[in-house]
């Protein structure tokens, strides 16, 4: 009998067909090939980008000339411009306003071959400090209120250029379902006195059937009630809302568990195209007792039918019981 | 400079890129060829699928067997069962309940080769009457709460078997997106003690830029806030909250606007693979002063990364008024 699970945070409903348990296997992933052609991320090619923003290189290497291992830059293509004043206006029954707004590129790796599950731990805690020195920076400006940081990794997950890289979009609004994930757990801390992400760590590490792996910092699981095939989430254990306050041990611990994480996924699932989103507190914060960061993966396993995103209703093949199964099972 | 709309009703911030508006050649539609092969959904294989639960035949034909237009079977692999009792539980933190309710196939031709834009007017409003019986009956089961109805056009939309067919699963839930439509309607009204659609048509009718067409019983419009480029939809004049409510002179104009909506479609995108969702009031109704049933139609034309459904935030490359003055100048 299929099971209707209830997302505990959001209270999103979800299907999960327990009979008909799709295994790794079932998921047919289109590997996909390198085009190769020109890199505009690749060494070398520096001018071809909006001038760089930040970046990590080797001592006496210039600005916007190779020697990098990390480099942030605009994007060239944004969906939103820095410039200008914030102008709120009404027409009739509608809202807009100017699209004012940070978009940037964090570029990984200068290596054109590598991925974020390649890439050596130290390198991949130099991207998480990337995403806490562009927050904090971002965050200094009045007019944004929210800074969203995600990767879609691979071409069927949304990414335009194979070179891997992640972006933050940083926006004058809190988007609408992390303002209702907000919400939700202040809605539960109203009632309980506790945090709901403690809860769901406390419980999760005790059953163990949705764990995927520990550190001393971090739980890696299965959600209870995920959307999609081998959904992930990677947790900090120490209650924060923001994801800029982590201490210097919870990046290093961060990047281990990450790494690990997206190294399961790849040899479970056949290096399949996948998006991850950083769920953190607004800039202005002021959730801090009640929300709690953290980090959601979701594999591009299934064709996401339109009316999934449009009914907010999911039907999920895999119980997550046993996705987090084969994962910890993985053989690194 | 690229504009923020909010969406009136659900208060989804979309980013509206007005600059580099994409034209509909601008989007690569990949037409999907006919893979021939034996298929359970046309005439002669009526005994491949389960029996059927409605048919639309010709006098003194039995059912399973040729001779109908139309035909509603029940899912062969359905998300859900219709068996068995509904019984609720907790598990720590988590909710979950069994799996009940119906998944039905409305499979809306007998030729294997046509779809619904080139169906015929009078065939059209036979599969909106088909939906009609169906929810009405499903709707008598106190188990069960709402009724979603969708289709998935083209295997880039998720549609797993080619012949033309629409869907519905019957639920013990209402859908969480349903569900926060409703609940902003019912603010709006509180507030101005008016409709919020019915403002919408007003305002929409009056300003022309995002009309595509109407008739005396409906409008279709781009809305201010899409999604997705060419997201379009179709709402009834006259107020009311519920589908299954219509009257005869309403579903047969709905099947002229909503062919004629499905032509532009695919002569402005070359025939694009699609979703639409058909929203309307849960069984129990109780909504009827303040919502308003619609269907929503979005062609699938940019891969939705995943951290847009994951964040609620959506960059649509097409501003609506471009949008819809394509579909208005289409030539049919």
């Amino acid at each position: 009998m299929p099971e209707l699970r209830k997302d505990p945070i959001i209270g999103r409903w979800v299907i999960i067909s327990t009979e008909r348990g799709m295994r790794p296997s079932d998921f047919a992933v289109v590997e996909e090939k390198k085009k190769g052609g020109f890199c505009p991320f690749c060494p070398g090619n520096e001018g071809t980008t909006p001038p760089e923003i930040l970046s990590y290189r080797e001592n006496g290497t210039k600005p916007n000339t190779p020697g990098w291992s990390l480099r942030v830059v605009a994007n060239k293509f944004p969906a939103l411009r820095v410039e200008g004043a914030l102008n709120r206006e009404g027409e009739g029954v509608y809202d807009k306003m100017n699209g004012i707004g940070a978009h940037e590129v964090i570029i990984e790796s200068p290596n054109h071959n590598e991925t974020l599950s390649t890439i050596s731990v130290k390198n991949f805690e130099d991207v998480l400090w990337a995403f806490r020195d562009r927050m904090v920076d971002l965050g200094k400006d009045t007019r944004l209120k929210y800074g969203l940081i995600f990767k879609n990794q691979g071409e069927a997950a949304g990414a335009s250029l194979e070179h891997s890289h992640s972006q933050l979009i940083a926006l004058p609004i809190v988007p609408k379902r992390v303002a209702e994930e907000i919400e939700a757990a202040k809605a539960y801390y109203s009632y309980k006195e506790r945090c709901i992400f403690c809860d769901i760590i406390r419980q999760e590490t005790k059953q163990g059937s949705r764990m995927i792996s520990e550190n001393q910092d971090f739980v890696a699981i299965a959600p209870y009630a995920p959307r999609s095939p081998f959904e992930t989430w990677i947790v900090p254990k120490r209650h924060s809302c923001s994801f800029e306050e982590a201490q210097k041990h919870e990046y290093e611990n961060l990047a281990r568990i990450f790494s690990d994480t997206l190294k399961r996924i790849d040899k479970v699932l056949s290096v399949p195209p996948y998006n991850f989103i950083l769920h953190t507190a607004p800039f202005s914060n002021g959730c801090k007792d009640y929300y709690h960061w953290h980090f959601e993966i979701v594999p591009k396993l299934v064709k996401i039918a339109g009316f999934e995103w449009g009914s907010g209703f999911y039907i999920n093949p895999t119980p997550p019981e046993e996705s987090a199964r084969f994962m910890r099972e993985a053989k690194l």
